[in-house]
């Protein structure tokens, strides 16, 4: 047991910090300004592909794929790759510019395990170049998607094609203009067991019967970075080729795809609530009211202590669980994936809602990254299912572990 | 003591929700429609103004005008009021609808009992009529303006007029362009004692050295309904009639301000947390998840049943303030006026977190009010003071009691 | 609606704190050091006796059976009442003093309602008069009595007599070396309608087989002033009469007796929080840390002004309860019962947490109350079923009022 | 950076749990029947010396003495010990069996490392071995000894001796008959800067001068196993060389003391939490209620989730900061420790709390060791400096590194 990172990790702290301070943290006002100024079109924002190729340049690129797909990753396990995302994280957009950003990172995971050649050649080969984007069609409006055996779009065989057929909503990713190609769960065999009658299946964007009905504004925003939208498909084609590793393994591919997402997104969630910590602490160190300045209230003392504490507990598990994850594979780290999954987005959401406090109205103004950390935390404790699946799953796993 | 609401506000709170099932409610999905197509142009949804005059032919009109105020006010007292402020908080953009938003009624207030007759034709009588509406202007930028002593903005005398420089920020009303006048808080003798330096000037909006700077977003919308912005004074003049009740009297209009404002800001909140609770429940009375109905699931009953027990008992000790506030005034009021201010905001943050976690992904998107509640809850904790400065107090005066 | 008391109740509180001011404060540390230097011997403290005989003189003598009970009752509301049982709350061995210590008090008003003239004579009569006291056996140690429809002792009609077998924890009452009289609740037919299984019968303590096992300590004290035990009832008989209204009726009696009861219970709770935040302020006003008073740390304030709110709010809440109570009995009441006992427990388990806090190491002491309070409310959240039992029913009311 | 324990680890915790196994939790029962038999004489429950001769000869004997202290020590880091304090931890009495037991084990390495060679002979050696037992004074009733540098007792120099006066509460040890040393905190330059004012000395328990007043009860139980007492001092002569360090250097060693003794501390508490969750899940899954077992209920697996989140956060943590310690020292680990002591006491309250509440009745009872472990965490909350010191200073060193 050994609570330091190794030097090969401190050495990449270093510079992607250095890159972040030199490329993106000055860049922060200017896309404030431009969402500000362009009705929100985040996606069009001008410097992102110059920085890209930047990041490419300083060799900060696809860092996030994990060792063991060889020649395709970099070469960092998921222990490794985690201190690495909490940095990203400090700026919502930045995970873009290092081709580190969801949904795409799952999506490449999954094509690069389960992806035929052909696939790969066609999709993962620019997704991971940078040049295209993609979406994850899973969510649907019109059950308990909480329960993912609810999943009602159909996936139907007909001659060499699939037909997919069923609406979507939260659907990552697909409003961006250079998402190409989408991943769907959907039905293939509604008679099969519960867990055996979903499937994934790859869908180009532009496919025919594929109409993305509205952008979902969260909070009122209409969202980014991710770009949420929901989704009709109607009768929509692909080649029966376009079905991942098989009917009925939707399920087992979602829980291979949902491991690594997870440390990413509570990595990136502590990097979020790390960052919301040390402005608050520049905040009241230099605001006076009553007649002290506003650290030395202890209340205020409390409210930094308690976030640091949380902070530093939330990522000592993540980092456990990406340990876990490297040593034992997804189904080793099932249990600490879910309760990472439990506790980060809610300790990101109370260090923020404390940070927002310290910094009065400018709290949940746009002129600090923090009420925008607020509304991500917020949404990921139902992005992949509800906090309370997880604990649901967690408690009855626990209890068996003590009574057999 | 009797905890039933009289014969007279039952039939009161009946005829408004009869109103506001006839005309407002229908309306909601509009109302969305209409922001989300016109880039959230709140301010000029078309049927307000035909709401307006429905309103008051139906005597809805101006009730938050309390008895003591003679022929201007309808007659109901602040214990009389409050349920139907409740009942309007349910739509936010509906306390316009009955001129009763915010912060007209607080410049209304003040121009009732402070005004000269010539302020009162000027501009009481259009407030009063609905033809105009006001902002406040008292928060700055620059310093911790939970303590309202650091304002700094300037008013100083020069011949017969005031001059004012200073920058505001949180300008509830300023964005509307319906808006015709101001009430400005800023200092008048910097070196009077504490709390004899500020005072209180009308200013008309169109005044020259009045600007715009932006508007402020919160949580990265456009803050509807209030229209929250920055605004800039440089060398505004103004006659010095227009100075309210005197020089260094500024603290007193405040205090006398904030008490029934709060008690309508947490009679509204109030109004949002019983509807999410009801929305909440219908909810999980329709969607099943692992085989069960959601309302069937005890975490989730625990949430209902715990709002319900905060809402209810949030709701008593607000109506207790009021009732205070009628026999008592401000004055007498005043520590259950900082106690509802201390936990009605909370609790609807805490009720609505709940709603929102249990609608899932429609939770945070705009297809149900809650998000904006919780949005308005969470703003609120900051408005008119944090928590913190009326804990702070609150508990001054707690310990003060106890050991006198 | 209005939230003053009348000046009747303003009389009956300053004349009952002007008793205990007298008589009961003044002992308080006599009590302390008799359970001291007697092993706890709470029983036989020897000025209970004579405080009894001048709470009778003085008038203050079962104040808690509602005017409803005709000539038996001195004629107070459950509202009238309330805050007279907030009063005693504050000394936890005084409500006994004043012939208003449970479950006394519900076996009188079961007894008064439910009673034959036989046992009104017998029984009622010197429980009215103190000269004896009562115990209420319900809860069993084997089975989850938190549903009360497990409860298994069987009560069986044998001739003119019923045969009682069972074992009962938790038995209030029976460890008084004055109990004479039981009720116990079980089971007359084991197969009729869940609800109907039940009876509740009077058993005197010296009945042949009922036998006392052991005194319940609770953390690890034996619980003063209630004195519960575990109790083995092996063929114990007594007279048909005993069976109180009817078999199958037990649920019924029992219902009723719990409404009242309640208030009783969280308005003594809600004594002993006030009373803990006055000893706070106290403490806090006295003590140096740091350079400064207690009081004057923002963290401390923050914690009394949130004690007085939650407080203050419970207290309306139990108010409402108790005036609902005497307008629409126990059943029009049910939900604010159930509420009061969600709320009143947790809130003194909260605000006596943050009294020991700032009183440190003597805050856990015995030094003062406060210890003893937060036993006493952390036992009564589990007390005639814990809270998660009364959230489960709350919420499943709330959910139906809401959907149909 | 790794999550796992050594082999060596896992084969001590292996043989420490075997022994547990064997020769400790059998006698849980007998432990229990002893003290409510014998007016909670835990001090002369007779198997006690019996099992630390098994201990001893299992070579399970000292091993928190870190392996530093070369000959003296067993030879294990901190780190290495942290699991073992954790499981010892579950039986609140067994860490004495192991010779691992408060106050003694801070004393002995304050003795280790600051005795002279006659105080390890004298004093030391018999400690080591387990013959005699010790006390630490430092707390006094009439200040807030929460700012230890409040406190009054007075180290005067006479010739060749030191008086000492003073009234010390809380004095770990005291009640043992087994203690024959005590360490003394007082001033012996009340004039000198405010940190070097106190020293520390050692004591005979024997010293003419020294009176136990009083035992102190903790929720009115007699505190077992540490055994509390208020101490009177009145001219207590010492020879000169039991000054410790220096004077002056009170605090110094006290810091030294406080960093091991935390981890012990925090890891016990850990114990204690985690075996109330294992506790808790075996009750759930052995109970019904309402037709269903209480581990399908999702509050409860939602409690049991929390708490497995909550206890696996804080042993990081208090792993991380034996890590450290071992690394860097009492200073290195400043931050560190008092992150453990804020979180780790805290957790465990709550962890039993929702333990407690699962047992129903059985819960606040002696019949499970929960109750005691909430007393304990607790009362824990309050030792060495309430939270609210060390989140006044995490608070200060946080704002301090992120503003400099």
């Amino acid at each position: 047991m050994n609570f330091e990172y190794t030097d090969k990790v401190k050495g990449l702290i270093e510079q992607l910090k250095t890159f972040m301070d030199d490329h993106i943290y000055p860049l922060e006002p200017d896309y404030l300004a431009w969402v500000s100024n362009h009705e929100n079109d985040w996606k069009n924002w001008p410097p992102m592909e110059d920085l890209k190729e930047k990041a490419k340049a300083a060799g900060l690129w696809n860092l996030f794929l994990p060792a063991n797909y060889g020649d395709l990753s970099p070469g960092l396990s998921n222990l490794e790759y985690a201190p690495l995302a909490e940095e990203m994280g400090k700026v919502q957009w930045s995970p873009e510019v290092f081709n580190c950003a969801a949904p795409d990172t799952g999506n490449m995971e999954v094509l690069a395990k389960y992806g035929s050649d052909a696939d790969k050649e066609k999709w993962l080969k620019p997704l991971m170049n940078g040049d295209i984007r993609s979406a994850f069609l899973m969510t649907e409006p019109l059950v308990a998607s909480s329960d993912a055996t609810n999943i009602e779009t159909s996936i139907v065989l007909e001659g060499d094609e699939y037909v997919i057929n069923g609406r979507k909503w939260w659907s990552s990713g697909i409003m961006d203009p250079r998402c190409a190609v989408t991943i769907v769960m959907g039905k293939t065999d509604p008679n099969a067991p519960r867990h055996s009658q979903q499937s994934m299946i790859l869908v180009p964007k532009d496919a025919e019967g594929m109409e993305i009905l509205r952008p979902l504004p969260v909070f009122g925003n209409v969202d980014s970075p991710h770009g949420h939208g929901e989704v009709l498909l109607t009768n929509v084609r692909v080649p029966k080729e376009n079905l991942l590793l098989g009917e009925g393994r939707g399920f087992e591919i979602a829980q291979g795809r949902l491991g690594p997402g997870r440390i990413h997104h509570c990595m990136r969630l502590i990097g979020m609530a790390q960052r919301s910590l040390e402005l608050m602490c520049k905040r009241v160190a230099e605001r006076e009211a009553f007649g002290r300045y506003i650290k030395d209230f202890s209340s205020i003392r409390q409210a930094i202590a308690k976030s640091r504490c949380e902070i530093d507990q939330a990522r000592l598990l993540v980092l456990s669980a990406a340990d876990m994850m490297d040593k034992q594979g997804s189904k080793g780290a099932k249990e600490l994936i879910a309760m990472i999954k439990i506790v980060t987005p809610m300790m990101t959401q109370k260090v923020t809602d404390r940070a927002i406090q310290a910094h009065g109205g400018m709290g949940v103004s746009n002129d600090t990254p923090i009420a925008g950390y607020w509304v991500t935390a917020r949404t990921i404790r139902l992005a992949d299912g509800p906090d309370e699946v997880h604990m649901h799953q967690l408690g009855r796993l626990t209890v068996k572990e003590h009574t057999s």
